[in-house]
């Protein structure tokens, strides 16, 4: 295979769909390995293709308590960014125990969910497109 | 990043679709580590976002014999319930045998399906979003 | 959470559609573990929800060569199949290759593809719901 | 189970979208296990099912910084196309950092994405299918 490098053609533009959800959710409790990188971790990954800054909503929902949120990220144009549910704060995601989330915007954007488990030595990882409409 | 916290601005409200179905289907037989976390699973994780309660129906498909269900499953509003195929009852579902599911609901809902396989010391994962219509 | 136990409703009725694509396609070459259950393999997993039977056809696509098959699975009505692509015969799917796949059935069907890969003593998973159309 | 071979039927034809994205991206930094199958990577998969080549454009976006590409790749007609991003050039995808990636053709395709990451002793594996549309 040739070499995979840049083209003279225009950048992608703006993608995706307004309102996106996620049915599993759990950051499991306890980790192995150093650093980070290793922590048990679930990852909400946003990408802002279009040219407007994207001022995306997140509401997390629960099996026995009431709805959390929503929790404010700001995706400049042309970026993306992964935040993790670790870092929810006021309050925070508890750990071991199960949620969804659902994600809107004022711009369109394209969403996806993964999670890398370290509680054992090694670490298993999932991942998957979220549920678009709108 | 700066913290993530929640706005002033409104939760999010229902999403998703009426009717489910995951192809893949298959509980392992086996188990390494302690406690039920740690137990081979699959999960169906079915978020409902909107304020009417959710009667959700789930019926299991086979290689070899009939249809059994369909298996019934209340999801309060605004709530996500995380139910584990290993906890059907009469009949329970095989292990080690291929299944596949339809999830069928009166309203709205977001419906993902998650494997933990931990037949050997080092547990696996997969997960991805079940395929929706109507 | 009370059991989950079947009640008095109608079962799922057909779901789906006629056209599915897999883009990721590898059989790793090489195994650990004992038996056919670890054996490193790749699976198609279909449901047929429906009441007529699903005469499906499976096309390979590879790097370098012409595409394969259709390949003929049959679907009964009401009954789910998982084929393992390792199983394909005349010719078989080249083992540490990459393939491409696309499945058409005359009825409705829900395609989902699966890698179990144990080249390494401790498995591992993925899957996802293929793309569907028509 | 019957042996799973070719029937008298035709090849199936061209099938997918013209764009698609792909918000999770991240090579790990670090890899075990001996030979390029083992090294962390993430891989686009193609699949051109039509009678016409394929240029396809992949746009990479991310967190702090301006988008690169678009990298060109031509997939011939009826093949399917596995590249890794960790092959790019001009400039290379960095490791270790987040990023995302719209892939634009100008003949319908189907697209997945999936990472190994064997920066530990036991590989693990994602992978799922991109969001599409137009």
């Amino acid at each position: 295979m040739p070499p995979i490098t840049p083209v003279d053609a225009p950048l992608a533009g703006p993608i995706g769909k307004r309102r996106w959800a996620i049915a599993e959710g759990y950051i499991p409790d306890g980790s192995t390995g150093e650093g980070p990188e290793f922590e048990s971790h679930e990852t909400l990954c946003i990408l802002n293709a279009g040219e407007q800054p994207a001022r995306v909503r997140v509401t997390l929902f629960f099996a026995d308590r009431d709805p959390a949120g929503p929790y404010g990220i700001d995706v400049p144009p042309r970026r993306t960014v992964h935040v993790r549910f670790n870092h929810f704060e006021n309050p925070p995601v508890p750990r071991g125990l199960t949620y969804a989330s659902v994600v809107e915007s004022d711009v369109p954007i394209v969403c996806q969910h993964t999670r890398l488990d370290s509680r054992q030595a090694e670490l298993a990882l999932l991942s998957t497109i979220a549920f678009s409409e709108g």
